[in-house]
């Protein structure tokens, strides 16, 4: 009996207590398990595990991680497979992984998800979202749902995202696109932030629409704070979804991969207001990375919360959308499009200058994720925190270091207090 | 000595006193009396005139209309020249234009034009914008000019323009735009209206740039009137410019053809605000026809003053603007591209639904133009005053009675009275 088999087995009530029907046998047992053991131990988007899971299946990679392989034998499983993978790679990934793997944290997550009426929804689920697949290697390994499962596969949604700043304008124009939007049937995707998110969301419950908020931590914890009583009246008749693991905490690294699924679970996406560097336009990037039609509303060039719509329109080959008309037609009117060859379309994953929301590179924005200003963190601890491996942590440190964003100290690391 | 040279040399004086420079040679006499009696006879843009002069000169073919040449005789010299003209065509040029000469007319516009001092400026001379040659059969026979003519021919110009009915918005960030584009070096070029053509002029003013108007009738006539000061503040360090000749009346036909002159004569245009049907479109219109950069600055969706701007960004591929420096960029970053394959550009002449703010078809502009509501007009009256043959004529005025737009009456017609 596998590892994964044996582990599986001894989770069967908790597994089955966060899925919506009964388990039909010991094989979908252990994929869910195996997702379910998997999502928790990677960050988001981790293309690495995405390839192994490609060629190997998401049981058998967990299986090698359950039993602590070596990275050569990682390398010859995924090889005889048919999968390419480079040693230091596989060393990597495991190096990232193997830290985080923690049965009872796991068991209390389950148990929490059960608690809280979450649901892990699965690729191959009715409920699952398509869309989500277009990720490729970077797609959820699972969802955490809570509310209506249903909500998230409807075919007609559209995605309105926008500044957590926003003006009485842009709250204006997301009221009125979002109750159009759902008079034109289709369900409204969004963030569950404050300012424009929060504002799609409210709308298309007072019309009696269906909404969805994708969030950046677990579904347990209902983020931000100021927005629990709006969150738990989406999930009374949407769904509040996450692809992180009860117990997660909301990171920037996570809000960042959060965007690219609202991004692919929605046919297209709208940008009402945004500021010049607003995170709205990371969401942004992801949809046309997608292919995924864009839209962005126009507001007075004076105001701040419109430049990075008009940034979205000038340099982005964002359509102009004025209405909920115009928006339904950008959905309707362009599903799936291959990507723009026109303009450049920005690759959110290789932007690191901040055009789309990040401030520095990736491993940058995770490394300064797992810091804190006041207690000093060592490597391994932040390797284990922002899940790398210990070299690349310290690696990315030397560069945080050279531009003074981090410091050393006697018992680790400190991030630099700014502002 | 032909009728051309024989008129010409009567009226040396008067030719003379409306040129910058001495006239050199009786050849160049003949050219500037030709060019100057032409313009006096069609309206601007007639296409069979830009043809004819294109292939046998401006000499010869003011010297067919002066003798009073038969269309055979047209057809012929037309032909042997290696022209191709129609018959029909030929003698529906013939009938347009020949009624309109009036000697005595046009030597008192001359003497008008001298006594406030316009100057005729040429193709070839210094001051000519050589943009407009790129309209082809369409460019204008001649440019009236009050003011300094130099300003004409800047080489860096941009076309500010928007509604009449512009917003507070609107007009500072019209005010900001142009005296931006001032501080850049940019000649502004606008069409004298009230609201934001009026606020572009005034800004470049304020900013003691060099600002062009374009009129769509005589600049003797200062249009709108409540632009008289203005106007004359333009001619003071600028031009005001018109291809009609002095005492020509402002008709609606004339202010569609003065658009494509605003569009032809600058670098790239820029629509700053404008209704869903505003007159600015014709402009952009223009402007994308000659593929010349296009740009819009957007503005509130709530706002129906800037519905033109976002429809230009949306439906025309236009730029999205937000201030001087996005607008110089838009010109200097894009010189004489070739017209956008990439989404229909509208061509304004062909467009009768409207959408660049001609109401009907082109010919039924100019007879309504010619109608009264009141004086009822017989058919060769109404062909005189629209420059249109009486049987095209008559061919519009059966159309328009269908719609209602027009009325028999014992003495002729009469145009119906709306709203």
């Amino acid at each position: 009996m596998s590892t994964v088999h044996r582990e599986a087995t001894g989770l069967r009530g908790a597994l089955s207590a966060v899925r919506s029907a009964p388990i039909a046998d010991d094989s979908e047992l252990d994929e869910i398990f195996a997702r379910a053991l998997l999502g928790s131990v990677a960050e988001p988007g981790d293309g690495l595990l995405g390839r192994a899971i490609d060629v190997i299946g998401a049981v058998a990679a967990a299986s090698l991680l359950l039993d602590a392989a070596s990275p050569a034998v990682f390398v010859d499983v995924l090889t005889r497979a048919g999968g390419s993978i480079d040693p230091r790679e596989a060393e990597s990934g495991l190096d990232r992984w193997s830290p985080r793997l923690d049965q009872g944290a796991f068991t209390r997550a389950l148990e929490q998800a059960a608690r809280v009426g979450a649901r892990l929804v699965l690729p191959g689920d009715a409920a699952w979202p398509d869309g989500v697949d277009e990720l490729g290697i970077h797609a959820p390994l699972g969802l955490w749902v809570r509310g209506r499962e249903s909500a998230l596969g409807s075919s007609a949604s559209i995605s309105l995202v926008g500044a957590r700043a926003a003006t009485g304008y842009g709250e204006h124009v997301t009221m009125e696109a979002s109750a159009g939007l759902v008079d034109r049937g289709f369900t409204i995707v969004s963030g569950g932030a404050y300012g424009i998110d929060g504002m799609a969301h409210r709308s298309a419950l007072a019309s009696e629409g269906t909404t969805v908020a994708f969030l950046a931590g677990g579904v347990d914890r209902f983020y931000p704070m100021g927005h629990e009583t709006l969150l738990a009246r989406i999930v009374a008749t949407g769904a509040v979804v996450s692809e992180l693991p009860c117990g997660a905490a909301p990171t920037k690294w996570r809000f960042l991969q959060r965007n690219r699924l609202i991004a692919a679970a929605s046919e297209g996406t709208v940008v009402l207001e945004a500021g010049f560097r607003s995170g709205s336009l990371n969401t942004a990037g992801h949809a046309a990375a997608l292919g995924r039609p864009l839209g962005a509303v126009p507001g007075p060039v004076t105001s701040p919360a419109s430049a990075g719509c008009h940034r979205l329109l000038r340099e982005y080959d964002a359509v102009c959308v004025t209405d909920a008309e115009q928006m339904a037609e950008l959905v309707g009117g362009a599903r799936r499009r291959a990507p723009s060859g026109d303009r450049a379309v920005p690759d959110p994953a290789s932007d690191d200058r901040g055009a789309f929301g990040m401030a520095s590179s990736p491993d940058a924005v995770r490394v300064l994720d797992a810091l804190s200003t006041r207690s000093p963190r060592d490597v391994a601890d932040l390797a284990r925190r922002c899940g790398m491996t210990p070299s690349s942590v310290m690696g990315v440190l030397g560069g945080l270091e050279a531009v003074a964003e981090v410091t050393r100290h006697p018992l680790g690391w400190l991030r630099v207090k700014r502002g």
